[in-house]
């Protein structure tokens, strides 16, 4: 089976662009040529030549087997993943502290691929049709799938306030299809969805909402990263904080997020941009991403670190970002904000049964009461269809790092290094190529 | 000793300026003639005319008793209080539950006077003449008392993002005048300020910056009480939510500050404005200010208070306003709020050592990670002396209900029975003639 390897694993992160694409695109269409034609073969993807990373049970390792993936019904559209990135979200549900997690299941939500075959009444995305002449051939829609859908007919996606979509939530949060239904199949088991997506498989199946065409000159191995985090960060400051030129920003933790969190305060003219993570490595890693300075909390002796930013800053921060998803964090990213205005972002997801609360020797409510905010967003705030092809196109042209996240590569058989990889402080982000069995 | 009841105690409800003015100001005339005479005698407050009503601990009664009122130092003025409100907060610190809280201390934070002298460097503020040769003479300038003073110099202040301001309030904060001394001394003791105001005293000090000139045409008894909890309310639903046209709104608490932040929806148009409270007595008041539905929540049966609102509201409430200082409230007040865009407005402060927290199946940050925004206000974001003056144009023009919040009056000698009042859920707010022994 033909297969694609852009870069030696493990990856070395290298400047943007540093493969010309013109190379790239002719390597990808090349093989997906070959893949295309065997695709187009099947009606259903059931000729054991599709394999994904299955979650049996929570705290277990995925196991990479054999899968049945159904066509695609109405308004579905079954998608060859070619990569996906693995997320502290995959790894929190894998956890089993995810309250809505179920299994077995399929994982992943950052991924790219091509659209393999639609389903009745798909109407704006064609399977391997060119979506312009100039394009290469075959290499055609290259859709990003996202966790957070746009249907733009909903009354959250009218409201022009959010850019969370209502239209399938109630079942994909189930781990369902819109019908009620699976369409993965192993060992004569019926396996769940995962927010839409799950991009750990080879083929997957999903809802068309979900799925964005961007440009086909756009490497795949990279636009995969933006299906989740690095368009989370980046869009909770452009998007969802609105960061203000001279800004003086705080992010908590120098994670994929938070890095892009950075950029994204960088691109807005931010005064003082100050990483703070309890590791070390990641000063380095801020810095070039356009931190002005890096914090280790933990290095404060006793002082907090709420009292060093607000002394750093002369009174507090214009916006401070939570990348972490730990309660204590977000309660002193709230209260290293500057009074009367500060916003504090929360962007990673607590553990179930952790409370986020607020309180010192004042009352509780007296961090808000005193004018600060605490604002919250998913995806950063940004609309899959409507806004990424734009992000898309920023780091076509140079201006949004992505490369520069990719710090690991792996093949699906070894999907779980992924994971243990993610656990160590040096990992930003690991992609996986889909198609390397 | 002269004084001027405008209203048999206790007050019935009445219609907005159903004493006509003329009338009124000819009564203050009158009185004030009198009283002046009496203040320009005097370089200070000594003579054992002076009472104030003072906390001498925390959790006692109040104890009215003489008092000396030091002159003003420079940029300080001396005010003769004629009205003032009673406010929960006043109960609040009284109680011993605020950590910032020390003995003894004048309480008070409601009030309208006029300035009966003025320290070095004040030039805006003149006493005992007349703002503008049209008004009745000796009933010049009203200042209303606030503890939210604006310097119009320092970085908040200049922020244009909050009203806030931070010139005095570390000295604020420790009850003390911004030299760091009181002007207070009842039998021989230094007796603390209570946030830069200390309206139940005959005789106040405050800082030149907590004093707003307002038309010597409005009436004191009622200007008063727009020193905190009418303002806060309107305040909280006009500046700070910024609630549009057709927005659905709940509040929590349906008390003086509750009340008005539904006169504040009312003005800007909300759809639904829904009151919630647990004394089904605050049904007509709610209604009478412009809720459109009220809902008792200990009524609902299994089904909480966020379920019953989001069910009401097809999906949650645009806006939500905690009035209670209640920190599980504030927890459902921010459930309640529509997925993707509500914002949940904190108002009262709550008892320390309490934490303000969401925690339900989901995980706790989930709620703000879904589009949900938690925001403060202190005096409902409205700065004083730049803003209060339209406030009281509002309330002359008959734009801004003030006159129906007063349900019960007492004077200075039975003040502790306005905290008596302020209990039991009749009482909406209690105004203190100061000048009626």
């Amino acid at each position: 089976m033909g297969t694609l390897q852009l870069f030696p694993t493990p990856y070395t992160p290298a400047p943007p662009l540093d493969i010309p694409f013109v190379q790239q695109q002719q390597s990808l269409a090349r093989y997906s040529s070959t893949r295309t034609k065997r695709a187009r073969g099947r009606s259903q993807a059931t000729d054991g030549e599709n394999k994904a990373a299955i979650a049996w049970d929570a705290g277990q390792e995925l196991c990479v087997e054999e899968i049945e993936v159904a066509p695609p019904r109405a308004h579905e559209v079954r998608i060859e993943i070619y990569y996906t990135g693995v997320c502290h979200t995959d790894a929190y549900t894998l956890s089993g502290k995810d309250p809505e997690g179920a299994f077995p299941i399929i994982l992943g939500h950052e991924g790219a691929g091509i659209v393999e075959s639609v389903g009745e009444g798909v109407t704006k995305l064609v399977p391997n049709t060119c979506s312009s002449q100039s394009a290469p051939p075959r290499v055609s829609l290259i859709p990003v799938l996202r966790s957070t859908p746009e249907c733009k007919e909903c009354k959250f996606c009218k409201s022009g306030k959010t850019n969370l979509c209502g239209k399938i939530r109630a079942t994909q949060g189930k781990g369902v299809m819109p019908d009620g239904t699976s369409r993965f199949k192993a060992q004569g088991k019926d396996i769940l969805h995962f927010m839409g997506t799950s991009t750990f498989s080879q083929y997957t199946v999903v809802a068309d909402i979900s799925v964005v065409a961007i440009t086909p000159k756009a490497p795949m191995d990279r636009t995969c990263l933006l299906g989740c985090g690095i368009t989370t960060g980046y869009g909770a400051a452009v998007v969802t904080a609105k960061v203000e030129k001279g800004s003086n920003c705080a992010i908590f933790g120098a994670g994929c997020v938070g890095l892009s969190v950075i950029q994204g305060c960088v691109k807005n003219g931010a005064a003082k941009i100050i990483a703070v993570d309890v590791n070390d490595g990641k000063q380095a890693w801020a810095e070039k991403f356009g931190a002005t300075t890096f914090v280790n909390p933990t290095k404060l002796g006793k002082r907090s670190i709420q009292e060093e930013l607000i002394e750093m800053t002369d009174g507090g921060c214009d916006y401070t970002f939570d990348c972490t998803g730990n309660v204590g964090v977000m309660r002193a990213a709230l209260e290293a904000c500057h009074k009367g205005w500060g916003e504090s972002i929360i962007i990673g997801v607590a553990a179930a049964g952790q409370e986020i609360s607020t309180r010192r020797m004042t009352p509780p409510s007296f961090q808000l009461v005193t004018g600060r905010v605490w604002r919250g967003c998913a995806f950063g705030g940004i609309k899959g269809r409507s806004q990424l092809p734009a992000l898309v196109d920023d780091y076509m042209n140079g201006n949004l790092k992505v490369d520069e996240f990719i710090t690991h590569r792996e093949t699906l058989p070894k999907i779980n290094e992924a994971f243990n990889a993610m656990k160590q402080g040096d990992c930003i982000r690991c992609v996986v190529d889909m198609r390397k069995l």
